[in-house]
């Protein structure tokens, strides 16, 4: 803490978004693999996904940790102080959508012991290959410095909402068809509503890069639809 | 900005934290009136809930400004530094317990179309008021600085969530008695998790303010069960 200052600013900062890309790609494998056991019913990896998850809390602790102080010792102004408050806000985005994984994953758990329930796991997987593309992209926009991948992910906010929203009223039908399947549904239920979750954090980072590009924020509201099962 | 520094960083920390507490009265009377507007169907007071909400989406900005601000060009250390991070967390905590109270109230909205489910929104209104008790009870060991109130903030977790488990069998076993009710109660289901989330800010923040005033983190795990619905 109180050592020589040995990198340069520019030393730090890369590697400060080199440990955010770093969480990325943690959170986009969370993900995927929380998708994938609850397809294939596989309790062992999502077993695997919530042993995981403490590794993306604790980096994002180590990514504050280093901002702050980089914020204090440094007095960064305009771009590097952007540049730092983005990191801090990107890894906070990564942390929670680790978190919203692992519950899927806990999930995935239960419903393992249930009936399968085939078509509605289908859609949750679908939905959840979406999401993890927008990650992916939102993340290579901040890898490439790219305001217009950033911007991208920003507008096509609405297709994840209508992925959900077709989602819920699939659910419903189910459920109302066959009350016995109320309970397992309403695991579906919360995992579609963590995969919304995700989505909408993507758009947040994406709004973040386009802060720490342009220094300025979106002025126009998000393009999401004011749907209400769409509104976290 | 640039500006010459005219305020003691003492007077400094006092505005932000007064600004904290400002936020934490607007919060909490966000979720007391989401909930009653469900409580008593009434439509005009969820509308004002979702309108009021942008007040704590623009104090949040503006206190993370400012504490963004302080670090910078006070370079804070020890306390101090700890007092300006946990007003930032603070805040953060503050403007998504805004988020959930206006979902809530959106919700409101539409059950009030439905066909009253007396017992259950009851139900939901008990959840409320402990969940506002909490609040309160976080945003008076902020404004007294009492580890101690903090602390049973934090140690009292686990009620929150065993008041929304009892809830959520509550609906499933009303959803499956009457398979019409599964839609309006889809929306008393993510209430009742909306409300369990604000519970989770409330032991974020307690863990804040435990951080501010001790300079440690809880090493322990959160008292809170480690039961699937309880989990966000």
């Amino acid at each position: 803490m109180g050592a020589h200052i040995v990198k340069t600013y520019q030393e730090e900062l890369d590697q400060l978004s080199a440990e955010v890309v770093l969480m990325g790609g943690l959170a986009e494998a969370q993900v995927a693999d929380a998708v994938e056991a609850v397809a294939r019913r596989d309790v062992g990896l999502a077993q695997s996904v919530v042993q995981r998850d403490h590794k993306l809390d604790e980096l994002e602790k180590d990514v504050e940790r280093k901002c702050i102080r980089l914020i204090a010792l440094r007095q960064p102004m305009a771009d590097d102080l952007r540049k730092t408050v983005a990191a801090m806000k990107l890894a906070t985005s990564l942390e929670r959508t680790g978190d919203l994984a692992k519950n899927i994953a806990k999930r995935a758990m239960v419903i393992a012991e249930a009936e399968p329930m085939t078509p509605l796991t289908r859609s949750i997987e679908r939905m959840g290959k979406l999401v993890s593309s927008r990650l992916r992209d939102v993340l290579d926009a901040y890898k490439a410095g790219k305001l217009d991948l950033a911007q991208n992910v920003w507008a096509s906010d609405t297709e994840v909402d209508e992925h959900y929203n077709s989602l819920f009223r699939e659910l419903l039908t189910y459920m109302m068809g066959d009350p016995r399947t109320i309970s397992a549904c309403t695991h579906l239920l919360f995992m579609a509503k963590n995969l919304e979750r995700i989505g909408d954090h993507a758009t947040n980072m994406a709004e973040h890069i386009h802060y720490e590009l342009t220094g300025e924020d979106y002025v126009e509201d998000r393009p999401k639809g004011n749907t209400l099962n769409s509104i976290e």
